[in-house]
C-alpha cells in the first residue's frame, strides 16, 4: 500500500499535509476532552475526510519515497530533511521501541509515502516568500485493501504499539497567506536555541512568518558587521548577549527549511534609545530649557548624517536578510524630545511644519521608505506611519496593532489599497486566568466593513509576544497553544469555528507537541500520555 | 581567615545562613534595577550587616568544617548533603573552571567556615516541625585582615574569575513559621522530577512546607497499598500518572533534607469525584427524581463503611506521612446531590438537622477529625470547617482563603484562640498582566483587628498554585519568582517593605536561580548574566 502526497507547489515542510499528523497520543484519547472526528489534526484542513480503516504502519519497513513525476527529488534539502524529521515525529527517535512490529494479521500494511511536487520550480534552494503556493493534496486509497476486522478497535486499543493510520483524503491550503510570530529580543535576549525551539513550533503549527523584533529601546543584540558599536555598546553584553553574523544566518537557515520567512524589524525612529549607544549623534538631544539634558528622544531627523548612516545600515540589513520585506516599525513616536530641542524647532518653522510633529515624522520616515526602496526590499510598517499620511508604495504591508479600532483601521487601509496583517486581537504577552485561546480563536479578521476586493487586501496576521515579561524561561509554555488558536484561525477555512470541536483537537494537538519536547502549556485539567518531563 | 556559623537549632539547610547567597550573579548587576545595599539577599535576613571590605574564595582551598563545639557533626545526613549542595552553588559544578585562583595580592583568602550547632538535639535523623529552630547567626569578621586596596573594585570587575565574599554579619530568623507552598497534582499530575525542582527551588527562597494536594475530583494519583483501586481507577493512567509509596517517600526525604516539612492535603467531602471511581459505595449517589441519577456527590455521611473506610485510609496516610499534620480539607461541599438523594434527607430528619446540610457536613466532618486523631496527627482545615461550626481541636490550623472578607476571617478565627495560616491573598495560579508579584508582596498578613495575642496565633501563610491551568511545562516559570515575593513576606521583618529595594533584590535573586537551573520568569526588561538555556 502507498500513499500519495501531491503538491501544487513545493510544500516546503512535509508537515503541511497533516495526514502525517497522527502519533501515539491519538491512540489514547485526553480523558476531558470529547473526541473530535478530526482526531488531532490541526490547524484543519481545508477539505479532509478520514474513513474508518485504517493501515498499519512500522518503522522498519515503511519508506517516503520521490515520486517519478516529482520536480524535486534526493538533492532537494528542504525535502530530505523534512523526510527524516517527519519519520521521526512519526516513529519516535532510538529510545521509543517498536513493540509488535509482525503486527495483526487482516491491517493493510502502508509501506510507502510518494511525494510528487508538481509545479515546475521546486524552490529547492530558494527561499518561501509571501507568494510561495502552500497547497496539498493526501489521499490514501482504500480499495486495494482487504480488511478482516474493525480497524478502529485495533486504533484506540491501549496495548497496541502499532501504529496505525486511518484511510484519508485531505485537499489542503492555507486561507490567509501571512501567518506570523513577533519575538521581541530586545526587552529580554533570547539564547538562539529558544529561537529554534520557536521555528520548529512554528512549523508544527504551519506559522510561516518569524516576525523579528530584533532591536529595541532596552537594547541592541544584533551585531552589525558595518557598525559593530551598535551591540557593543547597546546589547545587555557584548559577546553573550548578540546574534552574530552566524546566528542570524542559522536562524535563518533553520526557518528556511521550515517553509519559514524571516522579517527582520528595525524599528525607527522611536523604540531606538539602544541605537544611541553605539552611535553618537543619532538620536535627538532633548534639552532642559536651554541647555541639553543629557537623555535623548527619537532619531534625529534633520540631520544627513541620520540619512547617511540609515543608508549604510539597510544596504548592510537587505543582504543580511533574504527576505523581500523588512519591517521598520514607525510606531509610537514621542514628541517631547523634539519638541524640547532648538535645532529641531527651527527645522520645523524652515519646512513650514508649524507645531504639528507628526509632519516631522513624516518627513524622517519618508526619506527612510525611500532608502529601504534603493535596497529593492519592500517594507511593512506599524499602523501610525499609514495614520500619518505617509505616501507609501503600493506593495507596503500596514500592520495594524492598536486595539480598539482595528476594524476601522483595517477598513481605511484596504480602502486606501494597501495590504495589511492583523495582530491587535493577538498580542499573547497579555495573559490572563483562564481559557484565553478562545478569545484569540474566535477572531475573525474579516468582520470589517468592506468591499470584496477590500477583504482580499488582508493578508494575514501575526500573533505577537513582546518581551517585558518574557524570557527563555517562560517563553515557550506562554506561546504555544495559545498562538496554535491563531495559527488556525489563519490557516483554516473561516467557518471552522466549533469552539469544543477546537478544544479537543487542540488538548490532543498540544500533547503531541510536550510529546515532541516542547512545553506546551495545557488548556484545563487534563493529561497526556506522556508528560513534559523536563525541569 | 575563617567564618563561622552558629545555629541555635539544626539550621536544617545550610542555605537558611545566607551569608553564602552569593554568586556571580552578584558581580555584575542587573542592568534595569538600581543596585541594593543589601546585594541579592532573598529574602532580607532580619538583622544584616555588609561591611565592603571583602575576602577571597578559591574552591581549591576553601572548605566547610563542622565546628569542633557543633552538637552534629559528619554522620549528620542533612548537614553533609547541605555542604555539598552549596558548594556546588557556591563554585559551580565542573563545567565552570575556576581562573586565576592564586588571586591578587592584598586580598585576604576565606578558607575555611565553621559550622555550629548549637542544641543539644540536632535534629539530624528527624523531621523538621512547626517548632523547628530556623535561626542562625553568621559572622566574618575582618578584624585579622589588612586590606591594601578596595576590594570593592575587585568584586565589581567583570574580569575577574574569582569569588570574593563581603565582611558581613548576619542574625536571622523567621517572622512566621509556617510557609508553605500548595502544588495540586490531581487537575495534572506532575512529574516526580517537578516536584523535587519546585522543592529544590523552596530551599532557595526558604519555604520550609510543602501542602501537598495530591488528589482532587479530577484524579486520584496517590497509590495506596490499602485500597490501590483508589489509584488504580481513579488516577488519570494507573501506572504512569500515580505517586507509588516508592515516589512519596523520595519527595519527603528529598524534602526532609531541604528543612522543609510535607504536608499531604486528603480533601473530603467535596472534591472527591475521582475517590468514587475505585470505592464503591463511598460517594452519596444523586437522584434525578425518585431514581439515582448514575452521577455522584461528596463522600456518602450516613453509612458506616465510609466511617470504616476513613478509618484504615488515614491510618495508612499517618504513617506513610511522617509530619505531625495533615490537611483535611472541608472547603467548597456542594449541598445539591446531598438534597436530591431520600437516604439522605431521611437522615437529616433523624437527626433534627432539618434543612441545614452544613450540619450534616459538619457531623461528617467531625467523625473524620476524631479518626484523624486517634492516628496522634494534628490537621489543618479549610476555612469552612471552622466557619460551620465544628469542634476542633485546639491545635487545629486554619486555612484561611477565601478572599475578599479574610482579614475579618483572621479576626474570627485568633478570636477563637485557633492557629491560622492565609493563603486568600496568594492564589498563584490566577495570573495577569504585569508585575503581579509587587501585589503579593505588599500583604501585611497582621493587618487585621485583634489583640497581640491573636496576632500570635497567625503562625503563616501559603502560596497556592492550583492546577486547572498548571503542569509541567509551566510550573516552574508561573511559580518562581512570584512565590519568592510571598516568602520574603513570610520571612523577614515585618518593615522591610521598600519595594525598589526588593525589586533590586528579587531581580539578582531570579537570576541567581537561573543559574542554578530554574526557569525562573523574569520581573521585567531585562538580562541575567547567563541565560536559560534548556529547550
Amino acid at each position: 500500500m502507498l500513499l500519495v502526497l501531491k503538491f501544487a507547489g513545493l510544500c516546503l515542510c512535509l508537515g503541511l499535509c497533516r495526514g502525517l499528523q497522527f502519533n501515539d497520543v491519538d491512540e489514547e484519547a485526553p480523558s476531558a476532552a470529547q473526541t473530535s472526528k478530526y482526531g488531532s489534526l490541526w490547524p484543519l484542513p481545508q477539505e479532509v475526510n478520514i474513513a474508518e480503516t485504517s493501515f498499519k504502519l512500522s518503522s522498519s519497513t515503511f519508506r517516503i519515497v520521490d515520486s517519478k513525476q516529482s520536480s524535486a527529488g534526493p538533492s532537494c534539502n528542504i525535502l530530505q530533511n523534512a523526510y527524516r524529521k517527519y519519520f521521526e515525529y512519526m516513529f519516535g527517535v532510538a529510545r521509543k521501541q517498536e513493540f509488535g512490529k509482525n503486527g495483526r494479521p487482516g491491517l493493510s500494511e502502508l509501506t510507502e509515502l510518494q511525494v510528487w511536487v508538481t509545479s515546475v520550480d521546486s524552490e529547492c534552494d530558494g527561499y518561501p516568500s509571501i507568494t510561495s503556493d502552500e497547497s496539498c493534496d493526501l489521499s490514501l486509497n482504500v480499495s486495494l485493501c482487504l480488511l478482516s476486522r474493525a480497524m478502529s478497535q485495533l486504533i484506540l486499543s491501549p496495548l497496541s504499539f502499532q501504529k496505525n493510520i486511518n484511510a484519508t483524503k485531505i485537499k489542503d491550503f492555507p486561507r490567509f497567506a501571512h501567518r506570523g510570530i513577533l519575538l521581541d529580543t530586545s526587552r529580554h535576549y533570547l539564547p538562539v536555541k529558544a529561537i529554534l525551539t520557536t521555528l520548529e513550533t512554528m512549523a508544527m503549527n504551519k506559522y510561516n512568518v518569524f516576525h523579528w523584533h530584533i532591536v529595541d529601546d532596552p537594547s541592541f543584540p544584533y551585531l552589525s558587521r558595518t557598525f559593530p558599536n551598535l551591540s557593543q555598546k547597546g546589547a545587555y553584553h557584548p559577546y553573550t548577549h548578540v546574534y552574530t553574523p552566524a546566528d542570524v544566518k542559522m536562524v535563518i537557515e533553520f526557518a528556511r527549511l521550515r517553509g519559514i520567512r524571516v522579517i527582520p524589524e528595525f524599528d525607527t525612529p522611536g523604540h531606538t534609545q539602544s541605537w544611541g549607544k553605539g552611535q553618537a549623534n543619532l538620536l535627538t538631544p532633548c534639552y532642559s530649557g536651554s541647555k541639553p539634558s543629557g537623555s535623548f528622544g527619537p532619531v534625529n531627523p534633520i540631520l544627513n548624517t541620520t540619512y547617511d548612516f540609515m543608508t549604510q545600515f539597510f544596504k548592510e540589513i537587505s543582504s543580511v536578510f533574504p527576505d523581500a520585506y523588512v519591517h521598520l516599525g514607525g510606531d509610537e513616536v514621542d514628541f517631547t524630545c523634539w519638541r524640547s530641542n532648538p535645532d529641531i524647532q527651527k527645522f520645523m518653522e524652515d519646512h513650514g511644519f508649524g507645531h504639528d510633529y507628526s509632519k516631522l515624522e513624516s518627513f524622517y520616515i519618508q526619506r527612510l521608505l525611500d532608502i529601504v526602496t534603493s535596497t529593492k526590499k519592500g517594507y511593512m510598517i506599524w499602523q501610525e506611519v499609514f495614520d500619518n499620511g505617509v505616501k507609501l508604495k503600493p506593495d507596503t504591508v500596514v500592520h495594524v496593532w492598536i486595539g480598539g479600532g482595528s476594524n476601522e483601521e483595517l477598513s481605511k487601509v484596504t480602502a486606501s489599497g494597501y495590504t495589511t496583517i492583523l495582530s491587535a486581537p493577538w498580542y499573547l504577552d497579555y495573559i490572563s486566568y483562564g481559557q484565553d485561546w478562545q478569545k484569540y480563536y474566535k477572531v475573525e479578521p474579516l468582520n470589517f466593513n468592506g468591499t470584496e476586493q477590500q477583504k482580499k487586501l488582508v493578508i494575514g496576521g501575526e500573533a505577537c509576544m513582546w518581551g517585558e515579561y518574557v524570557d527563555a524561561t517562560n517563553l515557550t509554555p506562554r506561546l504555544w497553544p495559545r498562538a496554535s488558536a491563531v495559527a488556525e484561525r489563519l490557516w483554516s477555512h473561516q467557518n471552522v469555528t466549533d469552539i469544543n470541536d477546537a478544544y479537543s483537537r487542540l488538548s490532543a494537538h498540544r500533547c503531541r507537541l510536550v510529546e515532541r519536547g516542547i512545553p506546551a502549556e495545557p488548556l484545563f485539567s487534563s493529561y497526556c500520555p506522556r508528560e513534559y518531563k523536563a525541569v
